[in-house]
């Protein structure tokens, strides 16, 4: 039989760092810190394999397994000279989850084990403090009873609660041994009563039934949830750490602690954590109590706090980045629980690594690899305008656990917060969070808590998500039922909107100005350019529609425009009456003459983003959208028209305003646009009369809109700006198609150009591929197209056959079988889309081994896709202007990660 | 120079009759015929390259080939013994289109080319008959003025007309040489007036203008159309035939006629055929005069007609085929005008193709190729129901020219046609077919003329068509204008219900019942037993949803269903409440309680369909479409709830019974319908919740099906009827998917089986192909797959990005413009769509070499894409009953071409 249990402790261990795999995060974290030297209490990992075997075994460890944790646990007993179920010097041990990667929270943890009616007297005499053994066994009766037995936490809450009122205290310490033995009393009745069985009082059955329930936790519903979050496979499992338990709470020579090596929201290099006397670990993460800075723990206890220092520095050199770390004091003896590389802020991540570079630890490289692309997010968050805030008032204060400004409605649940965000953007506001709030903090735009410190759930969860958080914001009396907070003698309800800065701690009333973030700040600006070095010749444009965006593009490093939508200048209120008389022409004759007054404004919008993007490509995509879109919805007609006979003056005045005619004409217009709009009514929208099939159906808009790209060209590269267009025709399908396109704008160009003296002006023509025909025919099309530019949403909703809006109906159930990897809509799906980008990069450059190739869908801001764009040959990625770096850093990872260039071209 | 101009005549000729793609049909037939001693009348063709010439040289011929145009002429002029614009002896030529396919009256003819005032002149003192030569010369100036100066046949008509009531006479022929010389003046001032330019009196110009008209006319719309309809390429151009005229019509010595070797109705073997006394050509096909059978010829004209006889059936043994053949008789000499494989009705293919066969002309195998598959369609078509015949009034006799019944109502104009085809079957009544009625022809179900014979343009362009047809009904008196017509005292108007008999030539007044074909007559029978013999393995199954359909696919040859939709069961009225119970339950319970009751009924649907297919496999699709289809419409649901405050209580009741709700209840339930409604609401319901997607959302669903349909099967087969049940998964994207609702099928199909004792029966499981990703990923849903059967409606639509019901709106432009080589929904688009399919092949089969694959999409009935599906290696095409027999003829012609049967397996 394979071993699949490993020992740690007194200075060797079975396993080392290296098996994160087979012993999960914390595992090899400990059998690495126990080979260092690091004083760790000692323990055995039950195997990650164990936990597969578990489930396939039909949810119980075979038997043989089961032997090896005996044998593991005598050793262990014999390494500490302990005993589990000792009467009179009995081992405890912790149970704890841990897989390869961190989740911190979500799965099962069970402390104290090995207590029982017996043992906990011995415990008792042991230490000489009574009250620390009830309260000991108390609080493994309910974490057991909750992980192990399934029993609702609030029916032990309410036996303790219940037992701190007949006391008369409001503090859980002041209740007195004799409280807590009657509390022990209430609990085993409780597990007796929902279990029909008696509390396990056989600290053997209590370990395997403690290890059976972690590897249980590991489909716990906010384990999954959190791993569809985080993209951890369900495949890999956790590691189950059985561990000689050291208590921080056998009085006031005993401490727990949490701390980081650098400070995990700025990065900055300091000794950065917190702690709690007399108490155990749990209560530091809980937020329950409120602890102290780390840096006070010297003045208490030097020589512990020096011995901490030391230790952590050297793991910090060990592993070659910051560390975040656990530590207990039992009296006066420091014990390291854990330590692994710390999350931190996407600030702190992209300082730490240039910080680790300049230090001489990592290399450029590594720097690079170090900041996750997303994190950057966080550097990219819009600020409060300082002006703005004075006019608001400041509510309260909390601390700063998450950087960042945010403003919204607040929300007093998770549950409101999903609600409410459809609406529009949400701060969920509670006592303090849980594990179970997860998907409410997803949606909400900031998290502000009562209670808790920097390492809460509320705060290491935000930090995660990027989301800006306050914690322990202890003004803030918050009535959940009620649905209000007050604070200050002010009631904030439901609904309120309030802003929160989770760089400086406040709270505001009211909707706070929110400025655009610097992404030139120095350590930013250090890794950017590193990233820009290894990127090379990867392009990262932006896809903006508007002079203004192309302006933040440009600040965000974008190099060139990917995507220019012109339809979205056809929505502004000056414009619109134009388009719809456009679409209501009944012959080309008007619809040119309503052309012409668009035109000049198009003309203007293309100007004006030739000018800001000085020297770098500018794509421009023709007309794109059904043209019904422009119109009324012919439902309102319908609804309007059925209401017409019995509408009042006041019902008639609005419609009048709506569809834009007098109201003397309602009844004779209103039915011919309803006539109009049912024409141009289609069944499927998505497949429809679009794209370049609207400009071969109407050449003259195609005409119009080559006239305002090229002479708006004309005009900006007369100034002397350089200016390179590039005409996108989308929705082709085949060469034919394009061709018919090309042959509009190419005539119109040369006239508008030969007209200007321009006739050097270089310009390409090329198309948009997202329809899976445009692919498979991408060797015919390219004799067409100098350009490709992969339409990922429009592509991954023809290759898959799924429409986007619609799939929100069932993309929970997908999502719970697991049928596509990550969302398809935010992630490139590369099994599938990826295959037919694949053949149409191949079939293009088989034509035109030249033709440059980008993606301008939304997934040319996601990371994954982003490389694998990178990987399949492209030439660029296009997105948003905001994520413009987040690109950058990601094609840098990629040109990393790639062992050759050999499939890059130009 | 490259020769362009070919001469024949007299025995010999410069080409033969392989050279169609340069001489065209008309002019090989015209070599070949020269060459075999035929009696043609001299001439010379001027190739099919000179048409393409001329439209790249700016739409003239260039000097050179003018040249050797007239170099031929000179020749001709030779060899006829008459020059051109000789005043005493003038050679008078036809000219004439001739493509390399035929194209029957869609391009332009100009006869008695030559003619001029002084010519005229001498072609009457020449024949001694004035009166023809000036009839000759108004005929010449009427179609040259049509053909080559544009002029409108109406304003000459206009003139002929205003003569003939001047003369007070309704005959032509009672025209005197007088009156058609005052013609000839009017004539001639009308074409100065319209031209501004003197009519041509150089014969050389009128032959060189006449040319480049006929050239021209490649590009007429109707000719542009026609090409569309029958799929003739836009490239290749028309030949110009210059022929020495010969005349039928220079008094009673004289005859013109056409004629078949063969009756091209039936196909028996007789000389078939019309001809008239004193006429021109055009007289006969023109449908003025009617003619007489060919047989009569025989009495007035024995020699003529005997060595008529004789040639044609030489012509016959020489083309191995039946002959389509004009003449002329100039005063008792026979002129051959014309040869070329006869046009024929479906029934006749068959016949003819046994028949030559039995005769030893041809082989089985090219007996086989000789019928084109669409053309079964007419053997295929409904017959009347003598006993509902009995009950309409008889209206009217005609000339039956093509076989068939049909039932529609009266529309009088092709564009009446059009629309009313819109809204159900239309017959086509007209006083004489066009070609410029060809729209109206496509769309009607049958044709009604009342003057003309069975070679009349109405004849054989329906005939082509394979619409039923009766020409020359003279009894019918019609009112175009007043859109009525009269006959026995009966009056008929646009818009009434008639049915006509193709086969007897009877008109009925009302909807007579129509009974299915018997594809089993002996010579389709004999036909299909080849066609069955070389299409091998290839299998072909039929798309059928009831029993009844079943049993027809099972007579018309269908081995198997390839397709039975389960949802079409699901719109039975006694079904829809329990379907739409089902849709509207809130929760599991509920939704199957509603289930409940439809699995008897599924079941009894499905026991009918295996007890049809005894032996043969049916597949059978899990429920397809979206939820809301079943479901009233939303539009309709929000107007009426618009409506509701002022409803009246007639309005109310109607509200009631459409939404099936009571009066009293719909104030509550309407609302509550349409908040469900809205909720099922789908952007794009071609890309939403439907196909596998319910199935994986509502489990339970696929679960009933799969109940249902092993019940069934279990029922059946205990009957000693072999059963073999195909459960076919549709909208299948992703392994993922398959695998979920496999297991659903799969666990009850064992648990019904083992229930039944039948756990030896075999089913399979399998999938549709119809969306791009599925293709794309083919080799793992094959793990999961038994079989594959492509759904081509649906990957056309998604492969394509484009939505059936939503290209009709901009089709006309696409086609006009080429984009696709035909109708991507009726053929399948082979250099797209057929990629991914032949790659979703070549994945599937890598995983599962066994792989059964199929088509069950609407192409499987269409030749080309029969040929397709056998090309690219499936198993089996499934299509809908009707068109079984022809796919397994379209089967066999692919078998036959194939040169290989390496790409076929199992």
């Amino acid at each position: 039989m394979k071993n699949h249990v490993f020992n740690f402790g007194g200075g060797k261990a079975d396993g080392d760092g290296t098996m994160k795999e087979i012993l999960g995060g914390k595992g090899a974290g400990l059998a690495e810190m126990s080979k260092a030297g690091v004083p760790v209490p000692p323990g055995f990992t039950i195997s990650t394999e164990v936990c597969t075997i578990f489930f396939e075994n039909g949810n119980k460890v075979p038997e043989e397994i089961n032997q090896q944790c005996l044998k593991a646990l005598e050793k262990l007993e014999k390494q500490i000279g302990k005993k589990l179920g000792d009467p009179k010097n009995p081992l405890l041990v912790s149970v704890r989850s841990g897989a390869k990667f961190s989740m911190p929270g979500m799965m099962n943890t069970i402390l104290n084990l090995g207590l029982n009616d017996v043992t906990t007297e011995g415990l008792a005499a042991l230490s000489g403090n009574p009250r620390f053994a009830y309260d000991s066994y108390r609080r493994f009766i309910q974490m057991f009873g909750e992980v192990a037995l399934n029993i609702d936490m609030e029916k032990f809450d309410h036996i303790f609660d219940a037992q701190k009122k007949k006391a008369k205290t409001k503090l859980d310490t002041a209740l007195t041994a004799k409280d807590l033995q009657a509390i022990i009393v209430e609990y085993k009745k409780l597990v007796k009563k929902e279990t029909k069985k008696e509390f396990p009082q056989d600290a053997y059955d209590q370990l395997a039934m403690a290890r059976d329930a972690v590897f249980r936790s590991w489909w716990n519903p906010k384990a999954s949830y959190y791993r569809k979050m985080e993209k951890i496979p369900d495949e890999i499992g956790t590691a189950a750490n059985v561990q000689a338990m050291v208590f921080g709470n056998m009085g006031d020579t005993c401490a727990t602690g949490v701390g980081f090596t650098r400070n995990p929201l700025s990065g900055e290099k300091e000794f950065w954590g917190e702690f709690l006397i007399n108490a155990q670990g749990e209560d530091v993460v809980a937020g329950i109590r409120t602890p102290e800075p780390l840096a006070d723990l010297e003045k208490l206890m030097p020589a512990a706090y020096e011995q901490l220092h030391k230790i952590t520095e050297s793991l910090e050199r060990h592993y070659r980045d910051m560390q975040d770390f656990e530590f207990t004091i039992e009296d006066g003896t420091l014990y390291m629980l854990q330590t692994r590389n710390g999350k931190r802020t996407g600030p702190a991540a992209v300082r730490v690594a240039v910080d680790l570079c300049h230090e001489g630890l990592i290399d450029k490289k590594e720097a690079v690899m170090r900041v996750a692309p997303s994190q950057l997010d966080q550097l990219l968050h819009p600020v409060f305008d300082t002006a703005s805030l004075k006019k608001l008032g400041e509510l309260a204060a909390g601390i700063s656990a998450s950087p960042g400004a945010a403003v919204g409605r607040v929300a007093f649940s998770a549950d409101d917060a999903v609600v409410m965000a459809a609406g529009g953007p949400v701060i969920l506001v509670r006592k303090e969070t849980t594990p179970d709030d997860i998907h409410g903090m997803d949606v909400a735009k900031g998290i502000l808590t009562a209670v808790g410190g920097k390492s809460s759930h509320a705060a290491v969860v935000a930090r995660g998500m990027g989301r800006p958080c306050i914690v322990g914001a202890g003004s803030i009396q918050i009535d959940e039922h009620g649905k209000k907070f007050t604070t200050g003698g002010k009631v904030v309800k439901s609904g309120d909107w309030i802003s929160i800065d989770g760089t400086t701690g406040k709270v505001y009333l009211g909707q706070a100005v929110t400025n655009e973030p610097d992404p030139n700040s120095s350590y930013f600006g250090t890794l950017m350019k590193w990233a820009d070095e290894f990127r090379g010749k990867f392009g990262v444009r932006a896809n903006a529609d508007i002079p203004r965006d192309a302006k933040a593009a440009r600040l965000f490093g974008a190099e060139g425009i990917g995507l220019c939508r012109t339809e979205h200048m056809f929505f502004a209120e000056d414009r619109i009456p134009y388009v719809q008389a456009m679409i209501l022409a009944r012959d080309e004759k008007n619809r040119r003459k309503a052309l012409a007054k668009l035109l000049p404004m198009q003309r203007a919008d293309f100007a004006g983003l030739f000018k800001a993007m000085d020297g770098f490509p500018v794509i421009i995509r023709t007309l794109d959208p059904p043209l019904h879109e422009f119109l009324p919805k012919r439902e309102d007609l319908m609804v309007d028209l059925a209401k017409f006979p019995h509408a009042t003056a006041k019902d008639k005045k609005a419609m009048s305003e709506k569809y834009r005619m007098p109201v003397g004409e309602l009844k004779k217009q209103l039915p011919e646009l309803l006539h109009r709009v049912e024409e141009l009514h289609e069944f499927n929208p998505m497949l429809g009369h679009r794209g370049c099939r609207l400009g071969i159906t109407y050449p003259e808009i195609t005409e119009m809109q080559a006239r305002a790209i090229f002479e708006a060209a004309a005009q900006v590269a007369k100034k002397g700006i350089k200016v390179m267009p590039e005409v996108m025709i989308p929705l082709v399908g085949s060469e034919k198609e394009l061709e018919n396109q090309k042959l509009i704008v190419q005539r119109v160009a040369e006239e508008v150009l030969a007209k200007a003296g321009l006739k050097k002006l270089h310009y390409m023509i090329g198309t948009m591929i997202e329809i899976p025909r445009a692919a498979l025919t991408a060797d015919e099309i390219a004799r067409q197209a100098e350009f490709f530019s992969f339409g990922t949403n429009d592509l991954t909703q023809t290759t898959m056959g799924l429409s986007r809006d619609d799939y929100t109906k069932f993309s929970g159930h997908y999502e719970n079988i697991k049928v596509f990897k990550a969302d398809p809509f935010a992630s490139i799906d590369q099994g599938g889309v990826g295959k037919i980008i694949e053949l149409a990069i191949k079939l293009g450059r088989q034509t035109r081994p030249d033709l440059e190739i980008g993606i301008c869908g939304e997934h040319g801001g996601d990371p994954s896709s982003v490389e694998f764009c990178y990987r399949v040959g492209m030439n660029y990625v296009s997105c948003s202007p905001y994520r413009v770096p987040i690109a950058r850093l990601a094609a840098a990872q990629a040109a990393i990660s790639d062992k050759t260039e050999a499939n890059r071209t130009a």
